[in-house]
């Protein structure tokens, strides 16, 4: 089977999908994008996504491209398409195509990419091993709230990762705080057992799947300190997590080197983890 | 006439020119550029451009696609085809289609597209009148030192300037210091007469045209401050100016509101301007 993407109005065979060179995500990360995780063929919390969208959008002053319920057929579309029980569709919305200059273009039409494919969920390894991550200093920009394109310093803060065997890395503010992942959010159980994780502001996105355990926590009884939390204190804590769409709730057994608590999964990992899992199947 | 493109070793009408929509220069804004003038059919500075290109390259690990001397011809045959004699050659370098992840694909090829086009000088009434600059917070990332196309800051703060009716927007850090421009280098003659911009780090992004000018200045006998300036002691100055490949030498005459100097385009800026445009003359 052939994959299909859907560019600027049309479905075509993703092989020769393409968009200009003067498109602004090309020339200047001027865009904004969504992953959304599908699980048995239905799309997981696509209203929390549009929501974040529509905020993304709204702070570039980039124009709705359509209707929600336009995009949503689109999306569904695409899945359909691309034969998708589990796995993700990525969707793209940038300022469109102008002749190349720093400001906004006056008449430019919001340029749309989406495309799906079936991705196996984090391993049974992952799960029950846990995974390292590494730490660097945080030089991002001071709009991370933004979900732009302009992943620049993600994808080399996730390089890094690999590079150091890693899973993930970590990015610590100058005041020694843990902002997020270079693609996840991060969690702790610090050393008194309360779980932890950093507050909304302009220093980390709004993850979805930390909103969703978030909401989980509430519901189930589970107190969530929405402060933050140092290095030394991951470091010191019983247990530690990531979240994000792809890798769902996964457990973080060492941190640069240091083992978590005693280096296994542990037992709020495992809650969470399988209150994350109760959402995540279709209704 | 129809503008011709370079595009991953063909020329293509600029109209149709196309890159994949998993270039990871669409997706992650992994790449870099350079903007190089022409001046009667010549290519200014090429050597420096292609150096800044190199350590911009090696600082993302992008593999050179291609030989410097293979890239000059491609460079000059897009500004032959084009038919420009003064103007500006665009070049992008990505990291290449791959299916979209964070970490660096292994066999990714570079993308390389370049672009030529005919553009004036600045007018005559920038340079007689002098333009305004706004100010803002500095929040980019912490290796603007790299000139990637992850330029979502820039445009925003240059959007800033178009909206606030002026021409540039002055970025500065969190001690009150200067950066530079959206798009342009920044200096001033402080109140004691010194000429001042700010020095090299991961701060700014080594302009070639800063560059030339301070060449041009030791050349001349003009010492020059290479320590960086506070917003106050650009707004209390004798005179301030940017420079850039489009922008030349342009003066500064008014910041946030706050006339600078008499006004007027100063003596310094008329000498820097002369020697930046002897600079220019193809020998």
């Amino acid at each position: 089977m052939s994959r299909i993407a859907y560019v600027n109005g049309q479905y075509v065979f993703h092989r020769v999908a393409g968009v200009h060179i003067e498109d602004r995500g090309y020339q200047f990360a001027d865009g904004v994008y969504e992953v959304i995780a599908v699980r048995g063929g239905q799309l997981v919390d696509l209203g929390p996504h549009f929501d974040r969208l529509d905020r993304s959008l709204g702070a570039l002053k980039i124009a709705q491209p359509m209707s929600r319920g336009a995009l949503a057929v689109v999306v569904r579309e695409t899945v359909r398409r691309n034969l998708v029980r589990d796995g993700i569709v990525y969707m793209q919305i940038t300022r469109g195509v102008a002749p190349r200059s720093h400001p906004f273009p006056i008449d430019a039409v919001p340029a749309v990419v989406v495309t799906a494919k079936t991705l196996a969920p984090p391993s049974t390894e992952i799960i029950e091993k846990g995974v390292r991550v590494v730490t660097m200093a945080d030089i991002r920009w001071g709009r991370c709230d933004i979900k732009s394109i302009a992943l620049l310093p993600n994808i080399l803060a996730k390089q890094h990762a690999i590079e150091s065997a890693a899973y993930e890395a970590w990015l610590v503010d100058e005041n020694g705080y843990v902002t997020e992942g270079s693609a996840s959010n991060a969690w702790i159980v610090n050393s008194d057992g309360a779980l932890v994780t950093r507050d909304l502001s302009t220093a980390i996105l709004g993850g979805i799947t930390r909103s969703a355990v978030l909401d989980a926590c509430a519901a189930d009884g589970i107190a969530v300190l929405q402060g933050g939390f140092t290095l030394d204190e991951a470091k010191n804590g019983w247990e530690a997590m990531i979240t994000s769409t792809t890798s769902f709730v996964a457990p973080v057994v060492d941190i640069d080197g240091s083992k978590v608590g005693d280096g296994r999964p542990g037992p709020m990992f495992k809650r969470l983890r399988a209150l994350y899992m109760a959402h995540l199947i279709p209704r």
